[in-house]
């Protein structure tokens, strides 16, 4: 335990902060009691995250005439012109004249903020500031939170409302990150908003499903499997899972050995509750295309499955070990519910797993969103992409994929991690290249343009921002707030 | 002239550029060109003027876990907890646990930009990032360019379109400054979104009528005139002269000596056509509070005025010399339409004006909105104002004058310039002291405190911004690229 009061300085590791003798089961629970103290209180004390800067020099005062008018006078019209003349989407100067080129909106309604449920607009600030930072860190990307209310007055949010504001917005921006939309509105709101000119990313659904991919792709490698022979049971039918299906099948998985659960049981093609309901139109394309033996119970459906992939309700015990032993010999389980998974890894694999993934970092294989959206997004405003694709997004989670494996894989190290900070660069190039080849791509770059722009990006941010701390233009935090927060949640754990 | 190409520096003063026998109407003209061919170069140079960086410190990897999941979680359950609790407005903390209670939205659907019109969404973006360029550089405001399609798919701009959009999007921000929205919408955006809980801002009437306030005050001063006691002429009834009217009312102008007049002549309690026209309800307004006399035409009203304000047409020779000739002795003229006033300077001041004022910065007394929107936006958040009142605004004019006569004022000085970076704190602290006093405040800072605040924050941006070019982080612009905007604009300047 590191003498916080007297040394004055932060550890590296705020683990260190806790007393060794503490159980690990009541160390876990002060360490998320003490996050959340500090947390409160850092945000309190930096007031929030972000903030804006100029990206361009003003040598003298008479810039000002440049960056402002009358000169940007000849800005505003060069891209009038443009788009009255109905120049080709390669020719839309917006993207080079502004910083719209390297910005992204992370639009939330904070209707399903993390685990916290519907949280007010406002609530979501926090969540959305912090996908900013990591945008900013880990890819060299620009982001604005925008959370907005989708209710309006109404009594439920209305998911035209966030639709509207969305293509109202649009214009400012190289790409849109959706971000912790509740359901149903997060499928409609996703859909609906493809036909933006700019690329739309709902990183719940999309990012998580890369991820998942990128996870499983390894782990088929080291329990030499291969996708198209493997029988695949997904638990949970939600934004994530829904699109992971896709994204499985779309990389090779046969759907004939996939079935997808939900709460009623799992999908097929005699659901007739999924197709009665228009909202639910994801699930019943899925419940219509897997499936082929309409196995209703997911008990029988993970018999000798190869794959349980479940990002369904918090654990332990949704997932019962009984299943997991059921399943073939090198079983992989995804178990990514938050904050608890549905079967604690150690339970998976004493059932007899080879490799377990959860949704959290003090756990081995992490499946982690932030590990791909810096990259993919970095990769879209690169190309100045007109869309993502299902493509676009599986060549990130191969690119994930093969970085993990160029530096060494193994049943408890199968994905990488946001200190692997190169990875973004890759992701990023692959990305870029994948938009040119589709004919998305308003600037096509070669690879190793797209490579080398993200990689000088992204170290560029890292720099500057290590140099504003290392200059006292962001102070260190205050250890008294670090202690106090400490001391209060050791006191609070029982 | 400089010879850029060899010493490979940006002279401190562009004009140096320009080979010195040029006449000074075609030096003129070269200027403007070459302004406009630099500011699109430089633009596309830098990709854009802003960029977003953290503002909180990452001692370690560990605090991503403060500022990210699962610390963040105590951040949105607070706001929600907050909001659902009907707490009092002084309580709400995402003000302060979010980076909104020191950013702006600059939202605009870019209908009316500068002088060039409609520009369509994305044709606003150049200008609204010049204005929050100037909101951090000047005010150390961080600010986000919002420019949105008010008509989607109708064929005119819709007013309730751009309403539901700053409604939806307040919860993400500290203040909104609207900007360059077309009439009349203008009138109904900014009126309708008083019932925000945030102040909201438009640049072009409040921010023209308060320098215009203050520049009317010390011009009365130097005149040895009353506000109480002069004659007023208005020219013009847009956004800008309505609100003028408004402020110098307020600041205790006669209404029975103030005329204003529009294209039909003057306004008074007989003009039908505004009487029936809804959306000419601020004109109508002031049409039945002034003029009792109901002059009818701009030339018999003029004639012995001591004070007029044209914001009306470009000139020259909107306003002809026999009309100031036929103004009051020490006649104080405020010549404003751009790019040309309605009467050159030296026209003005040959038909017997004492003071004359312009939005130029190229003669003196330039009617400059940007000296006052940092300092008073900075002033609002400051003080987390819930609205911003006529009566702040107005408090921002007096300070803008007391500053310009704490330095010395004269007929060809009476207003402060952007160079004079000391009076933004100025003016944010007396206007955060008044969005206390009139109880708007949900954090009433004494002045002291708010001025040492807002002056800090101030020199902090400034200060990171010079060291980020210092160090290079952000390049010097490419002197090849200067040259070359040069000899375009010479060449093609006849």
């Amino acid at each position: 335990m590191v003498p916080l009061d007297t040394i004055g300085i932060i550890p590296e590791k705020l683990d260190e902060l806790f007393p060794p003798g503490l159980s690990p089961e009541r160390k876990a629970r002060a360490r998320t009691l003490f996050l959340k103290k500090l947390s409160l209180a850092a945000h309190r004390f930096y007031g929030g995250k972000m903030q804006t800067l100029p990206r361009c020099a003003l040598p003298s005062r008479d810039w000002l005439d440049v960056w402002y008018t009358p000169g940007v006078s000849a800005v505003s019209t060069s891209i009038r012109d443009s788009v009255r003349a109905g120049l080709a989407p390669a020719e839309d100067p917006s993207f080079e004249l502004s910083s719209r080129g390297n910005t992204v909106a992370v639009v939330s309604d904070s209707t399903r903020v993390l685990g916290d449920g519907d949280c007010t607009p406002a609530g979501g600030l926090g969540v959305m500031e912090g996908k900013a930072f990591l945008m900013k860190y880990l890819g060299g990307v620009d982001a604005v939170p925008l959370c907005v209310d989708s209710r309006m007055g109404a009594a439920d949010p209305d998911p035209e409302t966030l639709i509207h504001f969305v293509k109202m917005v649009q214009h400012s921006f190289g790409a849109i990150n959706l971000e912790d939309i509740s359901q149903p509105n997060c499928f409609r709101v996703l859909d609906e908003l493809q036909n933006c000119d700019i690329p739309v990313w709902h990183d719940d659904a999309q990012g998580t499903a890369a991820v998942t991919l990128a996870g499983l792709l390894n782990a088929l490698l080291l329990a030499k499997k291969r996708l198209e022979d493997v029988r695949i049971v997904l638990l949970g039918a939600g934004a994530a899972n829904t699109t992971i299906a896709r994204f499985i099948l779309a990389a090779g998985a046969d759907p004939a050995r996939l079935i997808i659960a939900d709460k009623e049981g799992c999908l097929h093609a005699g659901r007739d509750d999924l197709a009665r309901d228009p909202r639910a139109y994801r699930q019943w394309e899925l419940a219509r295309g897997t499936n082929p033996m309409r196995v209703t119970k997911p008990v029988e459906a993970i018999q000798g499955a190869d794959v349980l992939i479940a990002l369904s309700a918090p654990g332990p015990g949704t997932v019962p070990p009984a299943w997991v032993a059921s399943m073939a010999k090198d079983a992989i389980v995804f178990a990514c519910a938050n904050p608890v998974p549905e079967i604690w890894p150690h339970e998976a694999e004493e059932a007899g797993a080879f490799i377990v993934a959860t949704g959290r970092g003090d756990f081995p294989n992490q499946v982690n969103n932030s590990v791909c959206f810096p990259g993919l997004l970095k990769g879209v405003l690169l190309a100045r992409a007109r869309r993502v694709t299902d493509a676009m997004a599986i060549r990130a989670a191969t690119a994930l994929a093969e970085f993990a494996r160029s530096r060494g894989i193994s049943p408890t190290n199968i994905m990488p991690t946001m200190d692997e900070t190169e990875v973004f660069a890759l992701v990023a190039a692959d990305v870029a290249e994948a938009a040119a080849r589709e004919g998305l791509a308003r600037r096509p770059l070669s690879r190793a343009e797209a490579y080398a722009r993200a990689r000088a990006d992204g170290e560029a941010a890292r720099a500057l921002y290590r140099r504003m701390q290392e200059e006292g233009f962001i102070p260190a935090p205050d250890p008294a707030m670090v202690r106090r927060a400490l001391d209060e949640a050791l006191r609070e754990t029982t």
